[in-house]
């Protein structure tokens, strides 16, 4: 399982003291090679955080040797002070596992525009890369969590090599990319060009297709590191498809584990004209509040999902309003844009739901997840800072 | 107050059984002259609703002798029997109200996909033309409410002349427009073009700026009726200014009666380098899920509004992250794009929270009000279908 499944990794997650309940906070993975390839999906928010900008800066050249995570303070709207700690925070990690600064990449997730408390931090940092082993990919995906009410890993075996990854994210879940952190690691042998390619067609159909709450983050990171060690070079097509597979599984679990959600929505719009048209339409509906509540109360009103499909416009989906169909759960409550089976048929007692939006306008299809809107998601984003 | 004071215009409310509260659900609206001038504002949902279609044809003139509306049952993916009865609806006004059915408007609101009770419509629809007289406002106002709790009126006097209209609205409410039918009736002696273009002009920047939900409705109407029967006929500037502050005032009474709202806010985004850019900004900060909650929890999270900013790109709203202020009630908690002063001095205690965005990129503003996101929107929302 998770980052230290596949061979050349070690990892570790510590109590560094950042977390005021004194869980583990602070995370590493590191690579032993032979090979440092790595590749990074990174949040397009203006406002990205300063180890956003430091690992755009350091994954450049498309290699890395280690990743450090802390979770408890995001570091994001901290100016000057917020790289520099950033910085020294590679630094430490470059000291301790004898590695160049330009190859660790940092990760940080918590409150946003709070300094990083690097007294607690730096000793805690030193502490995981002494620690880090074969087996502490565990420890490492309890480290990253916040408001997460379990760790989320995942693996998949290729021919002849293994992916696995962790990632963390339970609010502000909303591409590109959805609020988390990932680290996924391989011991296929792939350069850097077939990395960042993988990562970035696994991410498109799998992370940046989850819409929790249609809030993006600062903090948006996913990381592929891979160490060569199992000496196999895989088809570029069928390694990226073993990458889909892992970061829809652990996107799966991100939807999951989403705060204060009771229902998992699985939205997919169906012979639309193109693929970018029929996922603007999913995600149109994926962001109605009075959808989410409607599914909250198990209330399968189809009006809240045409009046919205009914926002956008003709450029951006084509579809003509008589020829619209929407199914939940397997039910044609809405046939040709009117009333069609009986809504009472449905039944939405179940956490999974399915929307089916047949828009009659081409042979695309497309599937947005998200969760509902419950009280315990006011409750836990109205009650704390975070 | 309301549609009845301006000279020329009588209206009337009844209790037709529609709602099965048995509340007052059927209103009418009659310009008795000697003008008939019409002007509307119509949503621009593609699945707009029967009435919406309808009377989008019959206003195409410029004018309009009545407008007939109902709670209760929107008339909306009904189609082509919800045509038929909206047609059915007009042509029962007219034949007692003795007008031309092509200057009847109509309007409904109520739950999306069911067809309109027409055995207790139509007995209501005459019963409502017969009792109009020139105090009926009120009771017309009383009859197109839905969960909106009281309901709301709006007059102000012109040079010589008057204008009074109503609203309804309380959930879906985003533009464009807002979800809410709005009447206006006044007696200045404008023609159909000067008529249009001040009700375009002032739905702009008063019903198209309310956000309370993200949520735009199919059934949407806002309508103008002019009798000339003051006899004024004013500056177009000044007619539109005086129609502006109407739809401001009713405007701010729907955003106060927002389904499980707590708060009413108003966001404005200042410096910007245009008004739309500035407007852009402010309904994006409107539309957060996590900022709503936090301003339901009294929480001054301006983190939750950077992040949003930072979703929006360089075209749509140009700004330098490091240029960024956000001040709440007065107080200035990011400046420059990192923290100002403490948290602790914001106090979120009154209903009205005042949101200022200084983007530092120009000289033009925009506001866009919402509402917080509460426990109270999201049980009226999943426990009932509406």
């Amino acid at each position: 399982m998770s980052v230290t499944a596949a061979a050349g990794f070690t990892a570790h997650g510590v109590a560094a003291g950042i977390k005021s309940s004194g869980g583990l906070d602070v995370a590493v993975v590191i690579n032993a090679g032979p090979r440092c390839v790595a590749a990074a999906q990174l949040t397009s928010n203006r406002f990205a955080a300063a180890p956003v900008h430091l690992t755009r800066d350091h994954v450049s050249d498309g290699q890395a040797r280690a990743v450090v995570l802390n979770s408890g303070c995001a570091n994001a709207c901290t100016g000057e002070r917020g790289l520099a700690d950033a910085r020294e925070t590679a630094q430490t990690v470059a000291a301790a596992a004898g590695v160049e600064v330009g190859d660790v990449l940092v990760c940080s997730t918590g409150m946003i525009g709070e300094p990083l408390p690097m007294e607690q931090l730096l000793p805690g940092v030193r502490e995981a890369v002494a620690g880090a082993h074969t087996e502490g990919g565990g420890a490492a995906a309890e480290a990253i969590l916040t408001t997460d009410t379990h760790s989320k890993q995942a693996c998949v075996s290729g021919d002849g090599y293994a992916i696995g990854g962790m990632a963390k994210g339970a609010g502000m879940l909303a591409p590109g990319l959805a609020t988390m952190l990932v680290v996924i690691t391989t011991d296929a042998d792939v350069d850097a060009a077939v990395a960042q390619t993988a990562l970035a067609e696994a991410c498109r159909t799998t992370f940046n297709r989850l819409d929790s709450d249609g809030c993006m983050s600062t903090n948006d990171t996913v990381i592929l590191l891979a160490s060569g060690a199992s000496g196999r070079t895989p088809d570029p097509d069928d390694f990226t498809e073993s990458l889909r597979e892992v970061c829809a599984r652990l996107g799966r679990e991100l939807i999951g584990d989403a705060e204060g959600a009771s229902h998992d929505i699985a939205i997919t719009v169906a012979r639309a004209a193109s693929e970018s048209q029929a996922e603007a339409a999913a995600r149109c509906v994926a962001r109605s509040n009075l959808f989410k509540t409607a599914i909250f109360g198990a209330d399968p009103n189809w009006g809240r999902i045409v009046s919205e499909l009914g926002t956008l416009s003709e450029e951006v989906c084509a579809y003509a309003p008589e020829d619209v169909s929407v199914s939940m759960n397997g039910v044609e409550i809405c046939r040709g844009g009117e009333v069609g089976e009986p809504r009472d048929l449905v039944d939405l007692s179940a956490r999974e739901v399915a929307i089916t939006i047949d828009l009659g306008a081409g042979s695309a299809s497309a599937t947005v997840w998200t969760n509902d809107l419950t009280h315990d998601y006011v409750e836990e984003n109205s009650a704390y800072s975070s």
